[in-house]
């Protein structure tokens, strides 16, 4: 079979998966094609969805809704049909799904009601909760593409994830996997498989990436909990992008182990991170303590034998203030996000400490995307040339070659050297990060997570604000904090309007293996900030 | 001045710093010239200590004797001098050390006695009690040159390393510094500056390395904690020769920066781990709690945020029992301890599950030995030959060249690919080890912590039984147990007689980041098997 003709069976065989009656009306597919109105503005123009589905999706974030569930209040049944339903309108409205299994999840909602009906308890913390998960994972029965052509003749998964497992085996309805871009390795969801998702907001504007199916999906309530990888930015790009809550623990502590990554086994340099993105700040603790607490290492050999911890809360939390780098200026929006968060912390009674001398967020760059160079077999390349596809448009913005520039005798020819050479930058970086830290004793520092809020498709550049935390492994979440506003986040320089409404958000970054202390603090800081409204 | 010249100059300072009045005899020096009699042995028959010293010395394990001091019974001052007296006739029966410093430390102790008398309460949790530490770490105004001549001519370290800071800070006493093998990559104590250190139970026999001036030291009660490093058994395998307890932790939980390693900045593969030598078991956790309570990620970079966490003691053990490989044959005391340990342990009412299918050592070991090859620049054979030394005997067995064998092209050219594959098999390596505790779920692992008891010099072969824990970086103990006896441990390849009355001892091992399981199972275990006489 050629290579279109794999497409078109793959998205042929996915679109089969959304039942003839949930397909949305044409004059609504048509705004979705010709890109004229957003998703979530799309959205409540469908009425797929009962008044109780609407309840079931909207009413509650994930733990909230595991205890109505678990009360018997809502079968998993219908939880799982609801959200099942708003996840193929929301696959319709954005393009965020690869792989859809309705009657799958029916079934163990099912046998999770039945379960409870005879046992009286749930059957995990997750019990009932759907659960999407990003397309790496392997989902038994499931294709894991990762939108590669060449990856489209594998056969199906055998056997999850362990974290899918673990999920699973914790209550979880595990109901469809979600978009990513052509190698993971860029923010803008697009592939020659499945094509682009579109943010929530804005179909002009990327979706993030490279969980940026999750990022779409989450932001629909198609999904209350879904699970990302981030390496560099993927778990809290599409966050930001969208508008939700996203947790980039310390790399281990969520395991991922037996996904997909398309890269070069033994890669030196960045480890990718498992973790959640969600629709409230205490929907990522939820997700990390009960995974956590379920010893994943004693069921994925990636994951670390630490156990959860929980950890006071602090009402006057220590944060410093960390404004940016000039050498990626901020847009206003973010700007005044960072300030106006700032000011409501201050006014809250936590300390707020502007940081000087906080490392180049170049240097870090430099040292990631050499890292990322090191690959001299070009893996991810290669499984692109053996699909006789082209490169998305992102990757030449996202390519370390493009980030480390005129150097190219690292990128045609790695050596031994430049391992040591990454090694031993990362590890002065890190310390002179960790000193940041010491300095002034603090519990969290609060930063962009971007640039600017979701860019123009194939905009994105480089997400340098996100990926220096995964060079240093410090844990780091994203908090949907105001929205652009055309009236007075305009400059010369940046067009508020074409934005104007998109979700900005702050950065919450800890210390390695502080995820609870992060997680804690984000919370707190996200109650003094307050709830992004329509989330 | 000569390399001769500065190495007699260096060894004049060294020896200039013990009191005239401790020197001992002519007479027991001769036996230590000529090797013919133990140092345990000769030590009964100095009579430089006191009563009172002999007290503080042999009477208590550092916890106790920290509680002793707080509660003045013993003066800070009369702990300290009873410790130096008895390190001087330790350095002088085995050449333990490398730097010895009598005055700073008693100007501590009194310092320490004012303030107890003062504020009624000890400075912290080591307060009073004297702490050595490798030569590796830099302790202000003393000389860090790790046996190589041409480190001889370095400043003295202007600064402490943090964990020095750190013990200090909390009351430990630093007095002197021990000795390490050239390149601290062997496991024979000898280098050509301060010489050869003697095994403390027989001048025939190794006394362990890279930490073998600790082994020494401890043994002798010289130290009732030393400080060491190991990244491939260099904790363990003195603690293992000298008869004392040593625990190597995860990497990184106990901090190890700024300190002086010789190897090339950036090293990828295994990460040496801080870790105390004890006379006690509880004292390794007494040593590794008090360091982690004290948050010495706030001081280190090198140290993991995880705070120590107080696991409840585990009545009924799962042991996974691991009778070593066939390729890397035991020796009978070997063999008898360990049988005799299982033995003791099942009858004591704790589960001791015999293991097949651990992955094989030689797979571990050959990945170790070309992760050390990486260093194409050879490091460690610069340092030696800019002193215009020879290299120690030892490195002929332990050289990585020796182990990986006839692959010469790794040695000779390592590449970029050879990282990638060294990752690669790691990770392979340590999900198959991750995988027997989980299809057993184990607590610990009972194994030898080497083939033999203390070889002779210059013979103790790679540290197999206990690299491959550094490979995967699981946390492991050494608890001695039994000696040698030559009536029942000779057989037609191993000659017991001439190894009568030597240390043997068992090996615990647990997950990453389990230190506080290994611990409490090491405490555990070693009650279960009883006190080795003379500890």
């Amino acid at each position: 079979m050629s290579a279109t003709a794999l497409v078109a069976a793959k998205l042929r065989e996915r679109d089969s998966m959304i039942p003839a009656d949930w397909v949305l009306p044409e004059h609504i597919l048509r705004h979705v094609q010709e890109r004229s109105r957003a998703a979530l503005d799309l959205f409540t123009e469908t009425s797929l969805l009962t008044k109780r589905e609407v309840l079931i999706t909207e009413g509650y974030d994930a733990q909230a809704l595991s205890t109505r569930i678990a009360r018997s209040e809502f079968t998993a049944v219908e939880v799982c049909l609801a959200f099942c339903k708003r996840a193929a309108i929301a696959q319709q409205l954005t393009n965020c799904a690869t792989e859809i299994f309705i009657d799958k999840a029916l079934e163990r909602a099912k046998f999770l009601d039945d379960y409870l009906r005879m046992k009286q308890e749930p059957y995990g913390p997750f019990h009932g909760v759907p659960i999407s998960v990003k397309d790496c994972y392997n989902v038994e029965g499931q294709a894991t593409t990762i939108g590669f052509v060449s990856f489209l003749g594998k056969p199906k998964a055998v056997k999850n994830s362990p974290i899918v497992d673990i999920l699973r085996d914790n209550g979880a309805l595990i109901y469809c996997k979600t978009n990513v871009p052509q190698t993971m390795m860029t923010m803008d969801t697009v592939n020659n498989v499945f094509g682009r998702t579109l943010n929530a907001c804005n179909p002009h504007r990327t979706a993030g990436g490279s969980s940026g199916g999750e990022g779409a999906l989450v932001r629909l309530r198609g999904s209350l909990l879904g699970v990302g990888t981030d390496i560099g930015g993927s778990i809290r790009v599409p966050s930001l992008c969208n508008g939700v809550y996203g947790f980039k623990p310390t790399a281990d502590r969520i395991p991922h182990g037996e996904w997909v990554s398309g890269m070069r086994p033994g890669m030196p340099g960045l480890v990718s991170s498992a973790g959640p993105l969600a629709s409230s700040p205490t929907d990522l603790t939820f997700f990390c303590k009960s995974v956590i607490q379920c010893e994943p290492w004693k069921r994925d050999t990636t994951a670390l034998a630490i156990p959860w911890r929980d950890v006071s809360r602090k009402e006057r939390l220590r944060i410093g203030l960390f404004k940016g780098d000039s050498r990626y200026p901020l847009t206003p929006p973010v700007i005044r996000a960072l300030e106006s968060a700032a000011l409501t912390l201050e006014e809250a009674g936590h300390e707020v400490i502007e940081l000087a001398n906080i490392p180049s967020l170049e240097d870090g760059l430099q040292i990631a995307a050499r890292y990322f160079l090191l690959d001299n077999k070009q893996t991810l390349t290669e499984h692109i040339s053996a699909g006789g596809e082209q490169p998305i448009k992102a990757l030449a913005y996202a390519s370390p070659v493009a980030i480390v520039g005129s150097d190219e005798r690292i990128s045609n020819n790695p050596t031994i050297d430049d391992v040591f050479d990454c090694n031993a930058a990362r590890s002065d970086y890190h310390n002179k990060m960790v000193a940041v830290w010491n300095r002034h004793d603090l519990d969290v520092v609060i930063c962009p997570g971007g640039r600017a809020p979701a860019p123009p498709h194939d905009e994105h550049g480089v997400p340098v604000y996100t990926v220096v935390w995964n060079l240093v492994n410090f844990p780091a979440s994203i908090i949907p904090f105001l929205r652009v506003d055309k009236s007075i986040d305009s400059s010369d320089d940046y067009d508020a309007s074409a934005a104007h409404n998109l979700p900005i958000a702050v950065q919450i970054v800890g210390r390695t293996c502080q995820d609870e202390e992060t997680l804690m603090a984000t919370e707190v800081i996200s109650e003094a900030l307050g709830r992004l409204p329509g989330l």
